[in-house]
């Protein structure tokens, strides 16, 4: 399990394949049989570089995400996976609110229309935080209050704010995998996004090195 | 365009095909040509009772949705479409929240474990009702107190409640938007997409007459 | 292995979950943990029964299939899984063709349009037979002529018959599967798919017992 | 109607959509309006440089096709669009064969493993194009002799040879439709596949001329 920001997570619960099952299904293409290994190695590579993606659809991960709606949002726009994720209106949300580090704070980019990379004073940065907890603590005392009252949990809910954490359940083949990793390890994705995405590069390196450096080499 | 809740509308902006369409495909396979138009609906009939989906994927809708984010994540769940939503990285959010009128603010329904459709007495109604303006102004508020400080949208925005309206374009076909109908405008689903699901009912009953006939029929 | 038709085959290369996948990852939206087999056994009919489908992507299987041309068009059409198929243009293809044993030849349905059930006398279906293997012999001859003359794979090819076996790779999660099976299990559905379908019915039934009790029962 | 190959053609029968639908789809993000005829070209060439697909999804075909069987069978390797095909099981087939020009029987390619590019003497390009003529004819004549003995369609057709045509309705996203052309008016692609190919590129450059120029640009 590796821990992504204050209280998230990503883990790796379920995998089928790896480098070998790539080359497995590519080979059928051929009708030939087992190679050496370096062969197999250059096949990976070839296939990669010439964007031949079915055979990574044969490796298939299933990972146990915790992260913050406004994430969480920016990652189910990814079609081709399966999402289980907690429900607001079966369950009640605990009170698990992502709150950026203080050096996190940052103003609005100028270069880039989507992101925040500018400087902001300390004071400034401060205030912020403290907003951050602060609208936190306020939403989640009336969704307690409201649950109180009786109100569904549906209902109640609504006024939870975008950084409250949730949890999924995610399953994704190796081809789409690489293919939200480069768009979400990318300079311009939120940085919350990428800190997840590294922790995703971190667990399948292991699982896929053959494919993890054809993908590195090739990005 | 109709409107739904309080502040948000669904317009259709564009669309290909229509029964016609439906009835072109299927008989593709039977390499034969038009017919009449009380066999032509006889076929849909029988083409929607017998699962023969495909030809229904002929048909396409584009929408233009505007809903609180709490309702756009339950539609996302739904993966064969394409959205394009706008970003709260690239722009500022509207003060435009979803406040539930009064007797919408149901307890917690005892045979429905995610729904809700018990009585609450007016006076708890009334507080939630304040509780939601509260929370959503109170949280309104400190978003536009980031922004001045110079924080970047993508983080001032982590503060902002579920029940902010939020607009998408959404292109599906009508096999894929009568699931969608099938499970958003069922009894077991929230409400508030309920409400958006009907209006898009209403507004396909007029562009597919008959195959939305076979649907109510078959569903 | 499962054997299928006179010279096909259905195998199982690779799996990820089983019945206990599918309880994880619904349980994941009510966040609770571990019930009792009995609870879990009642969850995933329950899932099942109310179409719930998410929770069965998360169980996934790789079959490797030989089968003839014509029956790969009609498994191929089901868009929601991976295949790897041997390729004519890069490999030659070997000579073996389906050959369907005397008594599956069968006269056109008359109450199924697209299917065949009649009785033809013997001396008819003696006739059909010779001719699938006096054309299978004369295509794979005049094949091979060409690739002798030096005509290139991917043109030589062109003359062989859709009851030609070719081999694939097919990735595919619970779900689709089962919506393949019920198309393709079907009374119309071509006899030599239904064979097909039955061998990986069986296949399952060892690894998924309880969905697959679920499947038969709301099918 | 784009005549293709000898028998074949192109022919779009629907659209949705141009690249206004493109624009639009992507101001959405940043909720601003429209803007000049430079700007949003150049947006659009922004768009498909960087890799922002959806709004490309928001343009929809649907084609008519006349293609023959081994080109069908590449084609539908493209899992994202809807397809519906003639059925042999519903129908009889038409005698209608692909048989290729003599200047187009080559031999194996040297350099390229699946594909066709030297040489080959006349003499024998003449025998090979006897051969495709002479399997076509023998095969064709056989399926008539099963169908007047009675024998189903969905039997008779097994021998008859991958070259023989079918036809097909196609809807598809301009995205998927870009990866379609990508993949299939590539070098490594069949010859025949390419002649389609280009066929829909001609046909496209009218409908969407900036993301046509925006495509080749970036290809």
């Amino acid at each position: 399990m590796r821990k992504v920001l204050n209280k998230g997570f990503v883990k790796l619960v379920d995998k089928m394949g790896d480098d070998s099952s790539i080359v497995q299904a590519a080979r059928v293409s051929y009708s030939k049989g087992t190679k050496t290994k370096r062969e197999d190695d250059k096949l990976i590579h070839y296939l990669l570089k010439n964007h031949h993606w079915t055979p990574f659809e044969m490796v298939v991960f299933k990972f146990h995400v915790k992260l913050p709606i406004f994430i969480a949002r920016q990652w189910m726009r990814h079609r081709a996976g399966t999402f289980n994720e907690i429900s607001a209106r079966y369950s009640e949300m605990e009170e698990c609110f992502y709150i950026p580090e203080l050096e996190r704070i940052q103003s609005q980019s100028i270069t880039n229309k989507q992101g925040s990379d500018g400087e902001l004073e300390l004071s400034k940065r401060k205030v912020a935080y403290c907003s951050f907890i602060e609208v936190s603590e306020f939403a989640f005392k009336e969704y307690q209050k409201l649950l109180d009252l009786g109100v569904s949990r549906e209902l109640s809910r609504m006024s939870l704010p975008v950084n409250i954490f949730t949890e999924f359940y995610w399953k994704v083949d190796l081809r789409n995998l690489f293919n939200f990793l480069t768009l979400r390890n990318d300079s311009h994705a939120q940085f919350e996004i990428r800190e997840y995405s590294k922790a995703i590069l971190d667990i399948i390196s292991e699982i896929v090195p053959v494919a993890y450096e054809a993908y590195n080499k090739n990005k």
